[in-house]
């Protein structure tokens, strides 16, 4: 990356996908000043120790003063108030992006405060574990992993570019596509995959001790994946439920009749039915592989 | 493994467990004679072409003549039969176990055909990956696995020391339990998890083209890993639904109240519920870590 690119960046929340590209701006353009922004002091310490930022404050308002780039990268429950508190200080043709999982509902909280002097790229690295915190964060997080922007209309398009320039530059593929189109992607990628695994972890802390136990003993069958996706981040995941809730509760729906027509066909001793759509669903797997993301 | 404690092994059946289980023994009891069966001449072709076994036969009847080991490792469907043909030629004092991930049922369909003189102990090596066939067999396949044994009231405890023995020596944790309770605690740990996952692919596969491509771009985001269980032997699945039908109805009955209940908060916006179960399920998560499951 061009280490003139950015001379100024704050980071309005550090925690997971913040601290990591704190880390990818320090390896690759080390001339950039970076201003890190939380609200608990714990986590600005933690910043400090581990060196992530030139800057740190609490005050969102004094993080942006005279940045080039702005990224948000807290709860999107948190968007809103930032916005609002953000807007007037932000610098003349500054770019404003975010990594939030959800893009209409960022929109819908940001838009209204970003000043027209401002260039406002909603953005998506879709990167990530199941662990969070500035301490889990590393450079290479983004390898190799898309990232999906969603630019309104009047956005200009040199900045667009180079919010693109710089996820390319931490080994990103980068594509632009609409905000409402990015959520029902998501939502079945990601959201609905999390709300199952967070379910059936659920039903399973449920169960009477005498099999709970068992269940924690024989999870490699199958449950193991499940549980380490249900170990994800609890505030990042409930707002995404609450801010994408019209794609997340549509693609529930489906997949709801389609879970009761499998439960009627075991229920009815249907075999052909079943091995039918087990045979089907190994083709995605092939698809997946074959589109190298597995 | 002393390699003297089966002189003669038939297995029925030679997929991913099968094929691994001749692999191990190759590898660590190379004086013990193996007899591979399978339905599919190209099945025993590959066997012969990998060197599996001394014997291939496609007659179970064949097969387990003077064996003092007898494994059916076939999909559950076809063990009824088996246990039909091979009943009357079990040698006195043999040892007849299966891999079959659903005890009650195997219980059901073998054990009317099992002469007093046998010693017949259920078994189910939790092991396996999403491929399947002779060729994806590894002997490795069992280390640090747990193996499930469900001996009968009436089962010979030499008997089931010496399966345990075997399963041991490559390398499983054994248990014994009841099969009621084995086939509880895999419907929890196994089958709802392949379920779920065979439904959210399927669902996904019903998508409009124009966002099923992107769903296959952007598995990364926590639906690879449901489609990697979701390309799983659709023979063998198809029969453990059947075959353990009541338990699993009864898992399914309960994650679909609690997946009802999810999807209640997300259309009320009920954060504070949606954060006290995602907080609730890391614990499992850690429960498994610390279990050395993850």
């Amino acid at each position: 990356m061009n280490d003139r690119m950015f001379d100024r960046v704050a980071l309005i929340g550090i925690g997971l996908i913040g601290s990591s590209l704190a880390r990818a701006l320090r390896r690759d353009s080390p001339a950039t000043a970076i201003t890190a922004c939380a609200r608990r002091p714990e986590t600005l310490e933690t910043v400090r120790r581990l060196a992530l930022a030139d800057r740190t404050t609490d005050d969102p308002a004094k993080a942006v003063l005279g940045a080039d780039l702005v990224v948000i990268a807290t709860p999107l429950s948190a968007y809103a108030e930032i916005g609002q508190r953000i807007g007037r200080g932000l610098k003349d043709d500054a770019i404003l992006t975010d990594v939030g999982s959800v893009k209409e509902a960022v929109i819908r909280d940001l838009q209204p405060h970003v000043p027209a002097r401002v260039h406002f790229v909603p953005g998506h690295p879709i990167a990530g574990t199941e662990h969070s915190g500035p301490e889990s964060g590393f450079a290479e997080l983004f390898r190799d992993r898309w990232c999906v922007l969603t630019p309104l209309p009047e956005t200009a398009s040199e900045a667009v570019a180079d919010v693109r320039r710089m996820w390319e530059g931490f080994g990103m593929r980068v594509v632009t596509m609409s905000a409402d189109h990015h959520d029902k992607v998501l939502a079945m990628t990601s959201h609905l995959p999390h709300l199952i695994a967070y379910t059936i972890v659920g039903t399973a802390t449920n169960l009477e001790e005498s099999l709970k136990s068992e269940v924690i003993e024989f999870s490699a069958s199958g449950f193991r994946d499940f549980t380490r996706i249900a170990a994800s981040d609890p505030v990042m995941w409930r707002d995404i439920f609450l801010n994408n809730r019209e794609a997340v509760l549509e693609i529930l729906q489906r997949f709801s009749e389609d879970l009761t027509a499998l439960q009627r066909a075991i229920r009815w001793g249907e075999g052909d039915k079943l091995q039918e759509l087990f045979t089907r669903t190994r083709a995605i797997r092939r698809s997946i592989i074959e589109a190298k993301q597995a």
